[in-house]
């Protein structure tokens, strides 16, 4: 049993440590909180060992009533991984406390790339993580480019992507930040960072992006050219991304118009709190002209790192190949969404039209 | 057992549906839709029977891939009870098919009040419900202005209610709704609608509302004053709202400033769809002056109606009491958040002070 613990318990960290106490070869030791917040309540309905990130607030964790098993040290001495799920820019600060402590970690997106020996994405760069001390799971963004290029680069060859973000503002809690009303260029600057931090993963791959800020709250929207090395059919294209665990093909004719039926929809399948881990790519928006490819697709801001998080820990601490890891990431979680209603009408597969 | 059919699977029906399955003295036959979009996919993932709401279309169920048990008729052929969950309007059109059939109905706030013999609130009215033949759940702002104000005609006696009601636009996958960037009046007359509505739960309570549209999907909002016969302690309201199982008092200090932060904390302790089935008061709002009652709440519009349709179902088709019903749905949905923060800190509660 692999011991983790997550420290920080916001949006990332609480859909962390539920996948790994999903994975029957994990053990969550605890997860800490810098307040007794209600997000610090609800790690305490599910039965998490709560510890104070801040040595001298335990006494304010003990005053709101929620107990607390220790500090972030404690926590440190416990575990053989660390997940470092604070906001960006946290993580760096954190960084000597866990080499201090001889704990391998893993740290977000939002810090920058050479915070640990190897940025991670499942698909585009597990075997590559092998033998680093820390790994930094790229952003949702990041992470949702790298799951769609790798297979096409694999296949195609990329000879460049243009990719344009439509991010979404802020996360439902954060009531405090902006856009509201109004698309504002993020960075104004052409290409983003978004781009590079790809190239973490995928080095080869030639990709540009272009970022915005939207005001909406559940999902971030790509707009995506890919100009391939190959002609394949539109078709060819669907199949080779509906064969990726991590990208749902949202069905034609489901009446899913947009992150809100897309949210709807994970509810009503079950998700818990209503989460996308894979990227959700509109079928119909997958178009080849020439070597041209275009598709829309969505993602997931609190969700789509969280199986990269947990494959990360394999990487880190253990000898799983990436198949292995992600197999078993998947069946534990139910990552690999596929609609009932992705063949309805027997209009695309040969074999639904023999019957 | 009561054979309950749920006519029409969408935001409250399916929420409806899933309360009926938990319950022990009830069964969920079946479901109804009106075409195989993703909702119906939803209702076959969990297991539900799916019955065409249109006759002619269960051709168009069976290409998608989603087999159905047959028609609403076979349905209501197949039930005690059917809870109409469909359209504002559309339950006034159904009336008639359910009538022919000699099955009691249950049908929601957005129908007029003539539709039923009586309008339902299991606080206000559920007594005064027995021996109707069909029942009309009133809306969840309806709904919500009911629950508050039943206990404090009972404790305190209400000479006048005021109330603004800040509603949310549409539901968070009604895309195509509006307002965009603005509050809008509507209606612009004063009182709306919404006061008369709660005179059919509550005849004796003088209540005037005045409602707007805001451009957000998760909650409404109401802003409330109440002139009281009498002058109790802020405290002593506290009090008494918190006693209340659908009533949810949001704790000072948990950081929960808004309805997307309501959600997420809904979503840390478990809740199903992330659904508030309680009014959500914040208890720091609960404010007394004279015999001027002011406080903010907020009710979820997909979900404080649902605990309220199971309340129905036993007022029509059993002898049970009030309290039997009320506490049998609370026990098996789990109605009745209470935060661990409540009592943080020790602040108010006399017992914990002494400890």
């Amino acid at each position: 049993m692999i011991r983790v613990g997550v420290n920080g318990y916001g949006t990332i960290g609480k859909r962390v440590a539920d996948a790994v106490a999903a994975q029957p070869d994990m053990e969550l030791v605890g997860v800490t909180k810098t307040s007794p917040n209600y997000g610090a309540e609800g790690a305490v309905r599910r039965g998490y060992d709560l510890y104070a990130a801040i040595d001298d607030r335990v006494d304010e964790f003990e005053a709101a009533g929620l107990g607390v098993a220790g500090t972030l040290a404690d926590l440190l001495d416990a575990v053989d991984v660390v997940v470092d799920c604070c906001p960006s820019g946290v993580g760096e600060r954190n960084r000597p406390t866990y080499e201090a402590h001889d704990v391998p970690a893993i740290y977000q997106g939002g810090e920058d790339a050479d915070i640990a020996d190897a940025s991670f994405n499942a698909r585009g760069s597990y075997e590559a993580a092998r033998g680093a001390g820390s790994l930094r799971v790229v952003s949702c963004n990041t992470t949702g480019l790298s799951r769609l290029l790798a297979p096409l680069d694999e296949t195609y060859g990329v000879e460049k992507a243009r990719v344009t973000l439509v991010r979404r503002g802020g996360d439902p809690s954060e009531t405090d930040r902006g856009p509201i009303n109004d698309v504002v260029p993020d960075p104004t600057t052409v290409p983003s960072h978004h781009g590079p931090d790809v190239n973490e993963i995928l080095p080869d791959v030639d990709v540009d992006t272009a970022a915005l800020r939207a005001p909406v709250t559940a999902m971030h929207t790509h707009s995506v050219n890919v100009t391939l090395d190959e002609e394949p059919s539109t078709e060819a294209v669907r199949d080779l991304l509906g064969g990726e665990s991590r990208v749902f093909l949202i069905p034609e004719g489901a009446g899913i118009d947009g992150a809100g039926a897309l949210k709807d929809y994970a509810a009503d399948v079950g998700r818990p709190r209503g989460d996308l881990w894979e990227n959700c790519v509109w079928e119909e928006s997958i178009s080849v002209e020439g070597r041209d490819l275009y598709l829309f697709q969505n993602v997931h801001q609190e969700a789509d790192v969280v199986p990269e998080n947990v494959d990360a820990i394999r990487a880190l601490a253990t000898d799983a190949s990436r198949a292995e890891s992600v197999a078993r990431t998947d069946e534990s979680l139910g990552v690999g969404l596929d609609s009932l209603l992705s063949d309805g009408g027997a209009a695309r597969s040969p074999l639904a039209a023999d019957d």
